[in-house]
Formats: structure tokens, C-alpha cells, sequence
């Protein structure tokens, strides 16, 4: 199976492309990516693939272009033959998408519209769809599942995007039969692959919990603001379910599976299914690493809920698939990758 | 004020580009429309809006254009000053977007994410945005209010292109303090403007009921199927909020009053509040033209409910606005319009 792989020089692209690869099913990836957020070399590939390349002792063919130029996109679908399409490329800070709205709706919908056009015209239809679990918004049930409730109350244009995205795909299957779509709902990735070569390298200060607490630990930021601790949860931080971003890409490579068959539209909660607050992370992080992270209690984000974990049963079911990494792997793998690169891919 | 009005060759465009210019409040519009579905004369001049300029007397500016390709909008916006845009372009046929959910789509969304785009660009702060009573899905209450949920099961394509477009520009909106946005919420318009000289003229068979009634009544359709007769409603036949085209046009109006001040984000119900069946449209219409409608009873279409009528105090609360046309003014201006252009705008 030749398969596309939009977004590839993101973190979890670049996890997703080396399990795909080292899967040893006969996976062959065409990666391509606008690196609007990855580093990119002199030739303008992508450092991370780079880095792929070198774990797997082969070259990744990639392609720098940008989704929301239509005109990229079509020399590629005409001169390969693809058998299915994995989309990760987006634009991912929640709190950019609140300041800039227009710049999240036009990439993340407009590169999903483009590429969904090419998929009609060359008639690939497997389509794997990275979406989100803030799709659901603040969670009526815990945990939540698939049936879960979407769409209602996301507080932010990047959510709003995946929510958009998954409706378009899911009704452009419904017309068209003989699609095979599945959507991956992420809930939190984090670590990096144990070689350390790969992991996740944030533009200017993370927006996420973890690459906060590892540039912490490494000394590039001084001290970690915790987000409320009034919540109802174990001890008053925010309960969220962390994967590792590993068992997440594995993921992709399970989902790919389901198209030996033809399928309905299918959807998969991707996550642990157990939820650790962030005092716990921390503590996990610090026993781990042995560094101490100073922390301070700052005010709860606007929009935050307590907890957020998913019922991963259903993947566990269908595509065979559960995470196999706990929070020490991924504590220990954030870390390698780390003090390996504390630049990232500089 | 100099009002952009995109869609301008419609139904709904036709008729409010008029009530702008009647109004007599100063209003200048500039139109444009890429006549997808509308009548263009040799010169690609949208002939309802000849049929306007007949009425009012004065030149009608107008740009055979389309919102999708954003370098046609911006010499527009360079050149002529807008104070404020009303939009009202989309394709709008809930069966065809079903089987074309792409089409609709990347039409629909991009067609507004290139307008908000250009409005920014160029700091056009006030926006009116055409809704639709689709929005809110099967009503869970009624008469339907703009507090009642939005979102929720929505089952059409065309549906969740204007709640995507709401999102989108209510986000915008948000991130923009000085942008003053209106929502008006359609119910049903029907009906034509007094001299009938511009009405509704879709192409081929008509998707809605009224102008598919005109047309049997004109002999051009054999006969009305009415789509379920066991809904719990008066005579079990479908009840809907039907509107005089002219009354939903003059709404436009009332809304630009409103940019006069600073505005948060206003959102209006544009409907009579009075539901009527098909079957009691269907008499009305024969009371009014004397003219016997044949028709049979068909199959309910996936998805229609019973009633669906708003409440439509909120709009004369806070735009002064309400629709002070009856079911007798639809059907005799319906009427006389279909007799005076049996084969519409040809």
C-alpha cells in the first residue's frame, strides 16, 4: 500500500511515518508537509524526516507544499499512486485559533477541502482522518466514548476545525460508497520515539503540558504554571489521558488494516482510557528524571474542565489496538529526547 | 453607508438589493453574483437585476463574479469603499448538496472565508450574514428561538454550511472587537415583489413548495407531491414558517440600522411566527388564483419533521422589524409573478 502522509514533519507525522515504515507490512509513504511548524534543512526537507530516514536506513521521499495551494497538491496524486491518505496537516494551538480565527478555518479547512478534491478525482478512497478528542467539547460522561455527544460547546476555532473537517469528510463518504474513512480522535500525546532522534519541538513557549515540563527540567524555561487547582479531580489539577505518542502511531498503522475490507465510516477514541492530573505527570516526570520542576499555581484557562479521558474499548476491538506505554515510558522517552536535543530539531 | 451585496441576483438578493434602494435611507449597493443560478443577459448582467434597476429607476452596479476565487473580490474591495456587507451567496439546494457534498462545501465555505478575508483586509467592520432556520436542526422546542440549539442533527450538507459559516464568522467577530456581525435565520420565504417583475426562478424542478405549486398551477408540472400526510400536526401534512420575500428583504434593511452603534454579535429569527401547512398553503393558493392544484400524497423525505415555526420577537424587539405580509399577499404576488414570467427570468 502506497499511502500519503499529510502533516508528516509534525510530531505526531513524524512518529506515525516511522511506525508505518517499521511496521513491515509492505508500507510505502509519500510525506509531505508546508513546515509552517518544523524545522526544515537547506534543501527544504524536513529535519524530522531526516531523522526518520536515519532510524530506518531509508530515504523518505517528501514533498514541501502546502495543502491550501490546490495547484501543489495535483502533480503529486497524478504521478503517484496512492492507496490511502493519512491527514494530519493543521494548524494545532488553541489559543492562536482564538486570536486568529480566519488563518485556523482557512488552512485547516481549506487543505482538508483540497485534498479531499484530489481523493475524489484519483480516486484514492481510504482516508484516515487526525482529529481530536476537544471534538466533543466539555464531556457530558466520563469516560467518553465515540457516541459521545460532539460538536457542542468547543470554545475554540481549532476544535471547531476538526469538528468541521470530520462532518465534511464524513458526509463526502456518505456520497461516495465506495470511501473508506476512518477518524482518530487523539486525546494527549506525548514522549518521543526511544531513539531520542524524533520527538515533539514546539515553536517559542509549549502550549501543552509536557514539552513545558521537559524545557523546565532542561533549564530553558524557569518554572511551571499550573492552570487551577480547584478542579473536582485527585488533588485539584487537570485530569487529562496522556498517550504515548508511539502507541498513537501505532495507531495509524492498525488503522490502515481496516481497508483490506470495505468499511462504513468508522471512528476511534485514541488514548489510554486512564486519566493522570497534571500534579501527577509532574511528580511522574520528576521521579523519572530525578530533576525537580518548580511549579506555581496560576488561574484556571478559560474553557478548561476537570477531566478528560476517553473509553478506548472500541479501538481495542475493532483495529486491535491499545496502548502499550505507560507514564513511565513516556516520561523517560520525553526526557531522552530532551537532553538530546534541547534545541529540538535546531 | 455603500453595501456589498453578495448573492445579489438571487431570490432573496433581488428583492433586498430593491428594499435597500427604496428605502430611501441612502443605502448605495454594489452587487455581485457569479449567476450559477441565476439569468445572465448577453453582457453577463443578471437580468433580475435589470428587472431592479427597471423598478427603482437607477443603474444597478453589478460584477459578474465569484467568491471562490479571492483575486476576483479584491479589486472590488480596493476600489469602491464598503460601509458594509451583506452576504447572502450559496448554493442552497439541500438534495444536490446530499449528492455533492464537496460542491457545497468548498462553494459555500470558501466563498465566506475569502469575504471575511477581503473585510479585514480592507477594515469592513459590519457584516450581515443570510442564515437559515436549518441551522437549527429538528427543533427540540417551539416556536424555535435564537436561543434554541443550534448544530445538533442537522442532516444535510447545505445545513452545515451556513452553521459552519455562523462559526466561523461569529469566531471572527470575537477576535475582532470592532467587527459589528448580524445572523438573520430564514424561515420560508415565498412570495415575489408587487410588480412582478422579479420573483423566484429556480432552475429546473423546483426544490420548494410554493414555486413548485406556481409551476402546476401555470400547467408547466402535473402535479404537487405532498412528501407525508401523518405528521402530528393540524391536517398531517408538514407546517412550516412561511414569509413574504418582501418582508425578509426589508429585515436586511432594519439590520444595517443597527451598525449605526457598536454591536456584539446579534443573531434574529427573520419569520411570521405562524406556521402553515402545506395543505393550507396549497388552499390558499387556489383561493387566491382560482386555479385547482392537483395533487398525491407522497412519501415523508428523510430527515423533514412535523413543524417547524420561530418566534420572531426578538427581531421586533431590537431591529423594529416585522413581517407584515399574509399568506394572501404570497400567493397573489406568488401569482402574479409566475403569470407574468411563465418561464421566469428566460
Amino acid at each position: 500500500m502506497h499511502i500519503l502522509v499529510t502533516g508528516a514533519a509534525g510530531f505526531i507525522g513524524s512518529h506515525t511515518v516511522l511506525e508505518l515504515i517499521e511496521a513491515n507490512k509492505g508500507y510505502t509513504v509519500f510525506c509531505v508537509d508546508n513546515c509552517s511548524n518544523a524545522v526544515a534543512d537547506s534543501n527544504g526537507n524536513a529535519i524530522c524526516l531526516n531523522r526518520v530516514s536515519q532510524i530506518v536506513n531509508k530515504p523518505i521521499p517528501f514533498k514541501n507544499l502546502d495543502l491550501c495551494d490546490g495547484s501543489a497538491l495535483e502533480p503529486i496524486f497524478k504521478e503517484q499512486k496512492f492507496d490511502a491518505v493519512i491527514h494530519l496537516s493543521a494548524l494545532k494551538s488553541v489559543a492562536e485559533s482564538i486570536a486568529e480565527p480566519l488563518e485556523y478555518y482557512s488552512n485547516n479547512i481549506l487543505g482538508c477541502l483540497n485534498l479531499v478534491k484530489m481523493c475524489l478525482k484519483y480516486n484514492v478512497t481510504n482516508f484516515v482522518f487526525s482529529s481530536s478528542a476537544t471534538v466533543y467539547g466539555p464531556p457530558e460522561e466520563l469516560p467518553i466514548t465515540e457516541k459521545s455527544q460532539t460538536g457542542k460547546g468547543i470554545t475554540n476555532p481549532y476544535g471547531q476545525t476538526k469538528y468541521m473537517s470530520e462532518q465534511i469528510m464524513m458526509d463526502v463518504a456518505k456520497a461516495n460508497p465506495n470511501w473508506n474513512l476512518i477518524i482518530l480522535r487523539y486525546f494527549n500525546p506525548v514522549g518521543a520515539h526511544k531513539s531520542g532522534l524524533i520527538g515533539e519541538d514546539p515553536k517559542g513557549t509549549p502550549n501543552n503540558l509536557m514539552p513545558y515540563v521537559s524545557q523546565v527540567a532542561v533549564g530553558k524555561l524557569e518554572v511551571l504554571t499550573i492552570h487551577g487547582d480547584t478542579f473536582d479531580t485527585i488533588d485539584g489539577t487537570g485530569v487529562r489521558d496522556f498517550i504515548h505518542v508511539v502507541d498513537l502511531a501505532k495507531g495509524h498503522v492498525q488503522a490502515l488494516e481496516r481497508f483490506k475490507n470495505p468499511i462504513e465510516t468508522e471512528i476511534y477514541n485514541l488514548g489510554t482510557g486512564v486519566g493522570y492530573s497534571v500534579k501527577q505527570m509532574v511528580e511522574a516526570f520528576e521521579k523519572v528524571t530525578g530533576r525537580k520542576i518548580p511549579t506555581k499555581i496560576g488561574e484556571a484557562r478559560k474553557g478548561d474542565v476537570a477531566s478528560v479521558f476517553c473509553d478506548p474499548k472500541l479501538a481495542e476491538e475493532q483495529l486491535g489496538w491499545k496502548a502499550e506505554l505507560g507514564l513511565e515510558d513516556m516520561c523517560r522517552d520525553l526526557w531522552n529526547w530532551q537532553t538530546k536535543n534541547p534545541k529540538g530539531f535546531m
